[in-house]
């Protein structure tokens, strides 16, 4: 897999948890692949989130379902906040508290899901 | 339907918005019915919220799901946090920006899920 691989085509690739997070500029380089997305800062951990918005609750409880079924299959967790018309997606990497090359994938890969 | 029904085996009665809700005093007669529930309040609105707990990210998104699924057919809406081993549920009546017997009902029928 080149460096050069978009993003959503990419594997989360697994987290031994002794790698460094994401540096700033690292981060600031990579936001722009994933221009939908902001870097919100929870307990002092940086996070990925993007809120999608639906017509409903069932279309967002399906989006919900979506993301959940390509974190299991990545083995890579989110957080999801599932209410009427909208989904909140939370990425980053718990055994590094802070972000990996792992949460931009599996954000574009959820743009992804969403423009399906 | 009698007032003797238990929560769990109510339907959600059709909210119009003009209904006031639920008083403090009655909150508090009704609360002691879902015990593992507790009344947190979000930007001045009460909801009543409990957290389940589960093994593994996989059973979390099972029950969102399935709450989802009771909500879209009681036509009564939640907050649905879900995470690796646990879903937070919110429930209040956004119409009445409070609680109604409605969010009572759907936290027992909730746990009526859980148990399951």
């Amino acid at each position: 897999m080149s460096a050069n691989t978009p993003l959503a085509q990419q594997s989360c690739a697994a987290c031994r948890g002794d790698e460094p997070s994401l540096t700033q500029p690292e981060i600031e380089r990579m936001l722009p692949l994933v221009p939908e997305w902001q870097v919100v800062t929870v307990a002092n951990v940086p996070r990925l989130r993007r809120t999608f918005r639906f017509d409903d609750f069932a279309g967002a409880l399906a989006f919900t379902q979506q993301v959940g079924e390509l974190a299991e299959a990545q083995g890579h967790h989110p957080v999801l906040r599932t209410e009427w018309g909208k989904v909140r997606v939370d990425w980053w990497t718990h055994k590094i508290n802070g972000l990996h090359n792992n949460d931009f994938v599996m954000a574009a890969k959820s743009d992804e899901l969403f423009s399906a």
